[in-house]
Order: C-alpha cells, then sequence, then structure tokens
C-alpha cells in the first residue's frame, strides 16, 4: 500500500482523495488545505488526518507520497518542497504559469530522482490512449496529421479567467501535452491564430481570447491542429485524431448516455455530451492515480514527468509569442 | 443492347423506364398503359414508341423482354402472355395475391426456360446485398439469427389498402423474400402477430393490421424476426441484421444527407430518413435492370425468379393462417 | 447512513459490497459466506465484519438492511429470514427457478410493508433507462414495438448451464423484466422459438437452448421481441428498441473505447464491446445500490420488488411451456 | 430545353456530356475535343454532334450554352471565346493556375453580362450544403471555426503532379472554396504549412507538398482550418465541419455501403470511403448542371462565379507565399 496525502481540498484535490481512497493498493493518509473546513470535511467524510500544515503533513512518516491540487502559484513551491522531504509528487497541471519559475523549480529538484508525475490526465483517458496505441502498434502507419478538438462547455468565471495565465497556459496547455502525446516527437515551430467570439468584452479586459486555432509543427514535418473554444454549447468537446500513412484513428466524444432518439424530423439524436472534466475524463483522473502508484512502487520515472509539464507550458509561451508577433515561432526562441 | 418494353406507366414503371433509358447495355423499346395519357407522356419524354396495347407491344419484332409494372391482378396474365411470345419477363412483385392463381401461372408457363424474374428490388440494395455477400464470405461464420426492420413513412391512402391483399401480401412481402435471401435456406416455421396501433378503424374496416412481428424459423433452426409498421414517423425505416456464430453484420438507414447536427440539448442529430422506397432504393432498382439484362444476356436464370415470388406468397399465406388462428403454421400446410 | 451487510461473497456479492462502501449514504455493514475464505477476504479488504452465520448477521443491530448474493435456491429463504428479522432486502435475481416456490414466498412475507426490491439491474442502466423515460415524456408517441437484444459473450460453462434453470430462468429473465419496464404495461402472450446452434451436444444433455427468440405481446397489443445468443463473438450485446407512434428510442451497445480506427479496407471500426455484465452495467449497479438506499430511506417500495421478480419468472414460465407445446401461451395460464 | 455543348470528352467532361443528357430540361447538342477520338465515342455513346472545332461548337444555332471541361491552360481562351460568342459558361475548376492570367480574363470580359459559372461542384454536394444551410437558417448560431478535412486516395500520377500547378492550385482551391461557401465571408489572412511524407522524392522534384495544413483567419476573426493529404489509404475522406455560438454541422464521409460488420474484435467496422470525386460527389455534379440550367433559365448570376474562382485562386497564391516565406500572408498581398 503506498500512503498519499492530498494538499488542496477544492472540487479536484476532493476527486482525487476519493480515487486515491478506492485504489486497490493505496491508501489516503491526509490532506491539508488552506482553508481549514475544506480539509475538515474532506477528511471526516473520507476517514483520514487532517494535517494543520503542509510542512506537517509533508514531514509525517505515515505520508509516502504527495498529490498536489492546490492553486497554482503553490505547485512549485510544493513541488520543491517535496523534494526536500524525500516524497513522490503527482501535481496537477501547470507547474507554473511563468516559464522562468518553473525552469528555477527545475534547476532546485535537479539531481533529485524522485518520481514527479505531472496531472495531464488526459493521457490516461482511454479512447486518447487508445489512438496513442494504434500509433505504436502500427495500425495507422507513420503519423502525418493529428487534429485535436478541445472546447469548454461554458465560459468560466470572470475571476477564473483573470488568474488563468491566459487561454494557452490554462487550457491549451493540455491540448500542447496531447499533441506531444500523440506525436512522440517534439515540436519545432507553432503558429496561433486567437478571436474573440464568445465574450469579447471579458477577453479585451484581460487581453485574453476565448477562440483559438493553434497550428504546430514537428521536427520531422508532422502537423497537428489544435481547435480550442470556451463555449461549445453542446458539451465538453474532447476529440483526437490521428492520420497516418496506414490509416487514421480517432477518439470520439462522450455523450451521457447511449440513447439514440428519432423523431419527425430527426433521427439518431443523441444526448448532450458529458460535463465536464470530472465527469468525462472519469476513467482517467483513476487511471492516472494507477499510474503514478505503479511509478512509485516501481521506484520508475512516471510515463508523464516534470519535463513534460514544462514543454508544455514552452509551447504556451510559444503561441502567446505567435499570436501577438502574427508570425510562427520557433520552440527554441522561447526555450 | 437489350430492347426492353415497359407495361405500366404509373411511377414506378415511369421509373423503369428511365433507368432503361440510361442503362449502357438497354434500350427502352417501347410502353403501354391502358391509361392512354400515362404511357403517351412517357413515350414522349423518353422518346419512345407508344404501344396501342398489350399485344402489339409483346408481339413486335424490337422488343425482346418486358418489364410488367402494372397493377397486381394482372401481372399473372402478362407474365403467361409474355411466355406465349417467348419473351424475358421482369415482373414487379407480388405475383398475384392469391397463391392459387400463382400456382396456376406456375403450371402454365411450366416448361419453358424463359428468364422470369421477380422484382424483390430489396435483394439489389448494396447495404442489404453486403449483408449477404459477409455470410457468404463466412465473415459472420453459421448465421443464427436475422432481424428485418421494415417500416413505411406513412400509412397508404384507404383505396391502396382496400386493394392492397393486406399487410403480408403487400409489405411483408418483401420481407419473407429478404428472409430466404438472406437466410440462404427455407422456412419451415411461421408465427405471426398483428395489432391495429396506426389506425385502427381503417384496419378493422378491412380486417387488416398495421403493425405486425413475424418469427420465422428456417428448416435448421436459424431464427428471423420481421417487424412492420405502417408508420414510422421519422422516415422509411429500412434495415437487415444478420447474426452469426462469428461476428454480426447490419445494413444501416441511409440519412437524406450525412450531416450531423448537435445543438443546446443534443448531439450528432442526423436528419429524416431518405423518402420513399424509389428514393431509398434508387441504387437498387437501377441494379435490378442491370442484373435482368445480364441474365437475358447470358442467358441464364435471373438470381430471383418466379418460384422465388411463389414462395414469398406462401409465407405471406402462413402467416395471414397464424394470425388467424393465433398459432405457429408450418409452410408446408399453406403449400 | 443505511448499514447494509451482503449476503454471499462470490463476484457479485463482492461487487456489490464494494459499492455499498463506496455509496455517501451507505455503510457496508458486514458480510456472510458459506464458503468462509470468501467472506474472510471480502471482510479484510474492505475494513468490515465478517459474520459466522447468516442468522448472525440478520440478528445484527448493526445491520439496517439485507443484499442477497448468494447462490439462487437461497434466495427465498433469506428473503423469508430477513422479512421475519423486519430488514429490508435486495436480492439478486432470480427469487427462485421454481415459480411455485416464489409463490410459497409471496405468501409467507405477505402482510409485511418492508421493502423488498430485486435486482433487475439493467433497468438503472442509463441508456436503457433513458430510453423508458423518452417513453413516459412523450417523446416516441405511443408504444408500438419493442426489440431487447441480449446475448452473452460467450457460453457459460457446463456447470454453470447445468444448474442455471434453462435460458428462459436464467438469462432471458433480465428480457422479461427489462419488456415490463419497458411496457409500463403487462405481457399477455407469449411465443418462444428455441434453437441448438452454439454448442448443440451441450444444449442436448440439459434439454436447454442456446439461440431464443420471444415474442411478446402486451394486454393492449405492444409487440416485443426478445433476441438471445449464449455467445457472442463480438462482446456482450445489449440493446434496447423502443419504436413508437411519434419516434423511436435506441439504447445503443458500449464499446471498450470510443476510439474509432481506419484502415486500407475499412473504415469507423471500433473495438469488442465490454465484457461483460461486471463492466457494461458498471452505472447500473451503482445506482442500483443509490435506489435502494433511497428507498429505505423514504420507507416507500422500490421501484422493482418482489412482485417483479415473480412477474418475470411468469414469463420465463410460459415461454418454456410455449416453447415445449409449440404454441403461444397466456400468462394467465402458467400464473 | 438548354442547348449546352461540352468541350473536353475526358473523363470529367464526359461524365459531364451523360448528366446534361439525363437533366430534364438540357440537351446535349454535342462535344468536342483536340483528341478525335475522345469526342468520336461520347458524340456516338450519347447520339450527339461531333463538332470540328471548338470555333464550329460556339458558333453553332443549336448550342446555347458550353461547358468547359478541357485541359486547364484552355480555360481561360475558352472563357473569353464563349463571352465573344455571348454563350453562358459552366467552367471547370480552376479558370488558370496564374493568377496574372486570371486577372486579364476577368478585364477581358468584363462588361458581359453572361452567366459563367464555376464549377466548384462540392457546394452542391448535399451534406456540405446541409452545413452552409444550417449556419445559413440559425441552428448553429454565429460561426467561429470550420474544420475542411480533404484528402485523396491516393497519389496522383507523376505527369498529372507535374502540371498541377503545385497541390494549393489543383488540390487545396476546392478546399478554398469550400472555406469561402462556409464563411459566408472573406477571408484576410493565410498561414500555411507543407510537409513531404506521402513521396518526398516526387514532391521534392516539382518543389511541391503532399501534406498540407492551412489556416485562414477572415475578416470578422472566424477561424478556418484545411487538411489536406494526397493519399488516405482508407478512401477518399472528405468533411467539413463548423462550430457555432449555437452548435456544430458536421458534414460526415460517405462509405460505400451503409454495412456495419463485427467480428471478434472489432465491431460497427463500415467499409471504405467512396473512390474518387466521380461517385462521391456523383449527387453534386448532377446538382451542378441542374443550378447552371436554372441561373441560365432565370438569367440570373450562377451561384458560384467567376469572381469566385478568381478568389480561390488568391487564397492558393496567398497559401504559396505563405509556406514560401513561412509567415502569415494577407490576401491583400496577392491580389
Amino acid at each position: 500500500m503506498l500512503n498519499i496525502a492530498v494538499l488542496g481540498c477544492g472540487r479536484i484535490g476532493r476527486m482525487h482523495a476519493e480515487n486515491i481512497a478506492k485504489h486497490p493498493r493505496a491508501r489516503l493518509a491526509g490532506v491539508f488545505d488552506v482553508y481549514a473546513p475544506a480539509a475538515a470535511e474532506v477528511s471526516a467524510h473520507l476517514g483520514t488526518t487532517n494535517f494543520a500544515t503542509a510542512e506537517a503533513l509533508m514531514e509525517s512518516d505515515d505520508v509516502q507520497a504527495i498529490l498536489i491540487a492546490t492553486s497554482t502559484p503553490t505547485h512549485a513551491d510544493f513541488i520543491e518542497m517535496a523534494a526536500k522531504y524525500g516524497k513522490p509528487v503527482l501535481c496537477e497541471k501547470p507547474i507554473d504559469l511563468s516559464l522562468e519559475r518553473v525552469n528555477e523549480c527545475a534547476r532546485r529538484i535537479a539531481g533529485s530522482n524522485l518520481p514527479i508525475m505531472l496531472g495531464f490526465v488526459r493521457r490516461f483517458d482511454p479512447g486518447h490512449r487508445a489512438v496513442r496505441k494504434a500509433i505504436e502498434a502500427g495500425q495507422i502507419g507513420e503519423l502525418h496529421q493529428v487534429t485535436i478538438t478541445s472546447r469548454d462547455p461554458g465560459m468560466a468565471p470572470d475571476a477564473y479567467i483573470a488568474a488563468s495565465g491566459g487561454i494557452f497556459r490554462d487550457m491549451t496547455i493540455h491540448d500542447f501535452d496531447m499533441a506531444r502525446f500523440i506525436l512522440g516527437e517534439e515540436v519545432e515551430t507553432v503558429y496561433a491564430t486567437g478571436s474573440r467570439l464568445v465574450n469579447a468584452a471579458l477577453m479585451e479586459r484581460y487581453d485574453d481570447h476565448d477562440t483559438v486555432t493553434v497550428q504546430l509543427t514537428s521536427v520531422s514535418g508532422k502537423q497537428v491542429t489544435i481547435l480550442n473554444s470556451r463555449r461549445a454549447v453542446y458539451g465538453y468537446d474532447q476529440r483526437v485524431e490521428a492520420f497516418g500513412s496506414a490509416g487514421m484513428a480517432i477518439s470520439e466524444n462522450h455523450a451521457n448516455t447511449n440513447m439514440h432518439l428519432f423523431g419527425e424530423t430527426f433521427t439518431y439524436q443523441r444526448p448532450a455530451l458529458q460535463n465536464f472534466f470530472i465527469e468525462r475524463y472519469q476513467a482517467a483522473f483513476a487511471a492516472e492515480i494507477d499510474a503514478f502508484v505503479e511509478a512509485v512502487e516501481k521506484g520508475v520515472a512516471p510515463e508523464v514527468g516534470f519535463e513534460d509539464g514544462r514543454l508544455a507550458l514552452v509551447l504556451a509561451e510559444a503561441a502567446l509569442k505567435s499570436l501577438r508577433e502574427q508570425r510562427p515561432v520557433k520552440t527554441a526562441e522561447v526555450e
């Protein structure tokens, strides 16, 4: 059994705590949240220790590994703290909104062989993963083009947008990681277009964009297109399409049920898509915990690590620069 | 070139005339209709001879083969007449509403080696045919269960129902033939249930049923279910499903276009189905003419012949008897 | 919190125990199994009491409700025992293989107002349930025809077949309940056909059938077709189709992932279906526990009760009689 | 009846000739081809005049309109010639590979009010057209993002590539027009990426690319992505997806039949896609002729005219410039 404690008891932290509690080879060893009532509730509900401070949690001999689900600006600090205590980490994305801070964190934890896993949960989605496996198995031959569609079901609240770091660092970052996951190689060039079509006033206030298309070219000339929108009225649109020399693999959307309805003017109508990431990626979140437990058990590097978190942020920086300067940007320019 | 003349210039006759005109190895050699204006219009539109009588048409040296698309009660007479003139026939289903008359016709044309093809057009539908081919190719192993769904888009007019001979002889007859086509063997037992759910008053008036489910068991124990309704509001529902020891093959419906619509409360909504048989079986009607031309050219028996028309009617008789006596009926009882 | 104890720690009992443990308003209050090691393992894994006898479990003040997941021949006894102790029951189907024994059990527990719920889990499947809800909401108008396809992924072991009570009582019983659930009214007539197509030798040995089609007619003339096979090589085939005067609703199969693969000779290929009921009906099993907890909490009759269990068995008896006597059988004949 | 003559009797010219012959309100008034045997064969097969020269065809009083299906370098000359003779034109795309020549042609025919229609056949595809109609009907709200997937089933022959003018002018040109059709407004910026992944040697020889992704931004910030490949092994991949503020509309691929196959390791497998444009766009080619006939009959401008042909070429020029200079290019730069 791996004793994992959870930092941060918001919606995501709580979900992770429950998944840890359900995992056959993991135990929820405690929780902490700066907002004490949140931690108290989770600790009561799941029957686990409510630590008074993050340090106390890190220090505890009963805690063997740390899951960081706190607010973004604290991630790098907690990673460094866990490294100091020699405890493996599973950290929610992103490491930080600032690439500088991420690079600093990388230097500080350099040399440690601790498993540090980044919570790019979509890599663990059975459908997206099946696409990657089909590529690895040669089922679509050499990969040529990838299309990643990722649209949120509704505009996030104003305060969320304000603190998000912009759409590339907040939302597209998942797709940047997905692009690297599906590609199996690095991106060389980034070209981004951004528009304000959902809520122009809000986007202008924060110099942000709600509708973006990002074009990535890999070192060997493979092409990736990322389609993002902050609002798809039909639900959380999450698709990955990989086209290659011998075929194509598509990870399709999930509807709420597999019911198809026929009426006077329509046929094969399906319900709205699963809303939101906690429902859509339910299986993926559980598989993520499993991958973390297994990596720690076996003492191997997790499938998605700190450097993956850093490289996704590099792509976000490049996209931002591309959008501002209206030109394709080499990733080498922003590293 | 095969010179084919068409008897009957109603909606179906006219469509057949056009398909003959378009066929690369066929020529429309003339038309006839008891209602002269209908024949006149088709003959003018397609630039072909308008024969004054059916006999004149049959006698003409320019006419090498006959397509019968007249009203049902005349089919058997015209088949016998064509046999007398030694001209191959493609006859619309059914041969006759009376099994006795069909048997008599069979006796009268016995001995002739003329190709006589029955217009069970659905055998030529690319999707349904692909199901049969998948079976023949062993792709689903031994066939175990077949489901044929066949629902009309709307209740036929009162006069049509009155003259139809009842749902089994008029509508299910296509499915009886489809069952034999998919099975590749004969039916032994028929059990039918019928209800009056679409238009009870109309159905009572003609002692008919608008909603029927028919259960067939083949000589080797394969099971076939036929689902019929006189009205599917979403369009002409035409599906065939074949389940076997090594897989399953389904011929799915055709929507008007392949457009999928997503809205606030629904996803993957498709348009209504193609309406009606002339649209849905457009490719099949053309392929039927092609099969007829080829059979006559090669002097071989057509894939679907007089005896197939007769056996489909035997199944209709058995279904009617089953419904009336509320028990399964052996086909041998009605032969 | 409702304290529920589980009788029977086989595969299904264990799954139920886990679902109870996960439920936010339920607590796993203990387990019992005649095979002690099975109970010991579950009790250790889930940290719950391992009762020495079923009586001890029933007597315990800590146990407020009972889930019966033991072997079929013990179900009725345990229901009667739970009734004696005044404890609500959720019992796996079927109540018993003998309708006589079920009727006896019904008499013995008569008068008690205890919630007794039958584990017809498919009623809680989100897709099948959405079909029922669409009907209730009037989305397909008056119901006319229902098709229930239910095929197991592989032939059960010899010993299982021997003790199963035959395909109707063991497998079709779920579909009989589904038919009643979708119909919203009672069945009047049952006609069954059965064949030995998957493993004829095994089926002959036990006078059983591996491939059956059952035709039900409801009191108002609605038609239901049930298609069963003991082996579908492509996986656990579970579909419900409801056709009505204003539309159609279909609960479609679930594939292992939503990945679609394209290759040189095929397109839109999806993976095999979820195998087996524990995976396919995962959400349904959790929803079933939830419905039971809610019924007990509110002191109301569960949605699916003892009488539903009895009536499904009546349909199984009628199907068996129909198959033996080769005629449609009225349910009144076997009641 | 509109008497239409066809210039060019290759594969496409022949298909157009047949469609004209089948059209209820059009008549095939003659053909011409510089390769006399081709014209002779079509004229014999369809029973129409074989003109000795293009001039003779243009001059003939029996010819009321001209369909140009000759080789690309002759299109502009024949348009000018038809304009001189005052005969309406339906011209295959592109007008010319040189934007300069197109502009010159525009100047030469300026002032004439002749209907000149460009053969951007995909606008007439029922599925793609349904997407446009859904937008016009407000069914997806304001348009935000468009994805056009267009992949040929196999690499064109060497000689074809050599004369094609490059992928943007030859293949993407259809998608540029589709983008304008779906957008309903003009494109401002073009960014293109190109790779040599299918046949690098061939592409290098002609300084061409076989795999391109083109990003368009419209004047109001709508985003269009075009995905092209010279070879999709699963067939001719033709899809259009339009995402908007109130929904999404997708025009999906057409398989050869609607048969779905299930086997031991797969489910819902469909056959390869229709190959190639003559099959896939069969309905569209017929609708195109119909639109041309109707425009001439009514004396109105065709839905897709000379300027549409010119603007598609402007986008191709911009894409080529973008690829060469590795930067987004404004359409105004190449006009």
